[in-house]
């Protein structure tokens, strides 16, 4: 490595700009603390001329971001343009060839291509890091791979989507539906156009999918992570979990079982005592299991150009001060394959709504059914009255 | 360093003996994922026969943990004797002189000596870690030294006491009063016999010490922490914060002022939307503000043997991965001299209860004087009549 790290940075949204300018604005405190000077080799992104927060015209311009990857002015490449193909995989799988090492936030990248370019960091013998890319300004992929290496874990769980948490707490405190919460969450920036990915759970999967790889030791599976998004959840709902002791929160859990590995993202009842109850709009938490340490949460603004800034510019803290550490904190050699545990494996507790005509015996039936499917009940609310019409219960 | 880390345990209480069991238990992993195995070179306390959860004979024994220190059989030594001068500081200081890494669990020791053990660690290029000194499992230290390097912290705060947090925890919910549940505490073994350094905010202010020294990059100076702890609260205090929407905690707040750094101990009104009010019972949390992660929280047991254990060998396995990062982020040399914050600069608000006698005119005379020292009310509360008795008065 040269006396300076010099990095290529490809990708300039938001938070390229701000990795830009917490490096201009703390490159100092990053050389005191590192013993060794950052700077920039070389930037690239779509359009070169669009009106940017800062001005880019003293990094040199690379039109293909391949081309910054390979370049021999750049010791690190930090890829923040996104998507799970496309110039994102061809520019990382041409650094970690080229022996750079590499720093994303990308997770559909990792969640998709994880393994086959960790085996091309194992390889080469540089860095695949990617604080950035699961839970923002939460160091949770440190955190795991490295401070909570001592345990066995068992569960890994979380907060992980901060539109959808922005979404469900808005619900909550305002009575609105959903469609006119997450009309106004795209007004705020706080949702994409398109929501889906983020509606729907596909970036708390995304994010899951890593999570477990570095937490179990086993290999990468984003195909079988069960995926529920919060789009049919409706304020009745909200209220009803509250009066129940309970908030409603979209997490993504992955838990190690003696049948194999569950991952799934779902609208969860969290007891109110619980402190990720209260996590709150675009916040994100994580909370890990482990036989020694117990139960940790680790708790934060999980996107927004600053805090992913930061993480990013952790990573390269860490290639500057020369820790070296396996991308998912072994190498891939002896991660072991995915095992999925089989769904029917499942125990758990369950929130059901019915809309049940208001007449006699229609909850005798109910109840039938579910004694005939050896399912029993712990709490059970109805409201209000309305013969003749459909009226919630809950239990 | 030999091709197996060789370990020198001093101190062999809960936490020492969780951290043997935890390296036989997960000396496979530690090995996997470090690339280097770890091995016991020998152990002291103060009694060898006392019965204790393992056998220790099969370990080397020291009478002398100044000698176990300086062994050629050992690479690191671990202090978990406790206390911030006799054996503890002698080991340490010699083990250092000696070439070895420290890890040590001592927050005393490191509160009042920790900028000249640092200074001897710079000297010798070797580690002091402590991860397991600030909040037991909760890694906040090698978040502040390395995940948020790239910030300027502004200010860190937490719930640094799981005594005190307990008893505070169990006040509210029983309505008990302070020494009630100080003696239940005691008998569960969250409290020591004599539980003035836990409850009169010095553990606390020890923390603190350390915390503002890796997150300021200035020396630390315990002597400059105002500390305030918990005996003087009363079920009533607790009962009126709840009414008013805050939830009493106590903390231990360090702020990056113009005028310098305070550090602060005392009991605390957080309101309840914030996330640190739900952190109950022994459980501890960290609180890091900075320029770009804006606020993070990290929350786990804050002591313990299991959890602290887990925080031990964290410090170890970065030892053994070759990973070293200066004790309190910079070199003794590099960091700035404390300069404490005169309390005058300090503005806040204030809970205040009165006990005033119930007839005309005693609330305008409390008026009367806070306007006098130009102080603002934002919330007064009075509860009950009892005329010609006293009634508390809240604001």
């Amino acid at each position: 490595m040269s006396e300076a790290l010099k990095l290529g940075i490809a990708g300039l949204g938001t938070v390229g700009i701000d990795a830009l300018k917490l490096i201009a604005m703390h490159g100092e405190r990053f050389a005191s603390r590192t013993g060794c000077a950052v700077e920039v080799g070389g930037v690239s992104a779509r359009s070169r001329r669009k009106n940017r927060d800062i001005d880019i015209s003293p990094y040199e311009w690379f039109d293909d971001a391949v081309a910054l990857a390979k370049s021999e002015d750049i010791d690190v490449f930090v890829e923040l343009i996104g998507g799970e193909d496309g110039v994102a995989k061809a520019s990382v799988e041409a650094a970690l060839k080229a022996g750079k090492h590499v720093v994303t936030a990308n997770k559909a990248l990792l969640a998709h291509h994880g393994v086959e370019l960790a085996r091309l960091a194992d390889a080469k013998g540089v860095a695949l890091s990617f604080e950035a890319a699961v839970a923002g300004g939460i160091p949770a992929i440190k955190t795991i791979r490295e401070s909570l290496l001592a345990n066995k874990i068992t569960r890994v769980y979380g907060i992980l989507n901060g539109t959808c948490n922005y979404i469900l707490t808005a619900m909550r405190e305002s009575g609105r539906k959903f469609d006119d919460v997450l009309a106004e969450a795209q007004e705020k920036g706080y949702a994409e156009a398109d929501p889906s990915f983020d509606v729907d759970g596909v970036d708390t999967a995304h994010k899951l999918a890593i999570l477990a790889g570095v937490a179990f030791g086993c290999r990468l599976d984003f195909e079988a992570v069960h995926i529920e998004g919060v789009r049919h959840i409706s304020p009745l709902d909200i209220q009803f979990a509250e009066e129940l002791g309970y908030r409603i929160k979209l997490l993504g859990i992955a838990t190690r079982t003696e049948h194999g590995v569950e991952q799934r993202v779902h609208p969860c009842m969290v007891p109110l005592a619980a402190p990720i109850a209260h996590i709150e709009d675009v916040f994100n938490a994580v909370v890990v299991d482990g036989d020694f340490i117990d139960t940790t949460m680790y708790e934060g603004r999980g996107a927004g150009a600053g805090p992913t800034a930061s993480a990013v510019v952790a990573d390269l803290i860490d290639i500057a001060r020369g820790a070296r550490v396996p991308t998912f904190a072994l190498p891939v050699k002896d991660m072991e394959p995915f095992k999925a545990a089989p769904p029917e494996s499942r125990r758990g507790a369950y929130y059901i709504r019915l809309m049940a005509l208001d007449r006699p015996g229609v909850f005798a039936d109910v109840a039938d059914v579910l004694r005939d499917n050896d399912i029993s009940m712990e709490a059970v609310l109805q409201r209000g009255r309305a013969p003749g019409e459909a009226v919630p219960v809950v239990m």
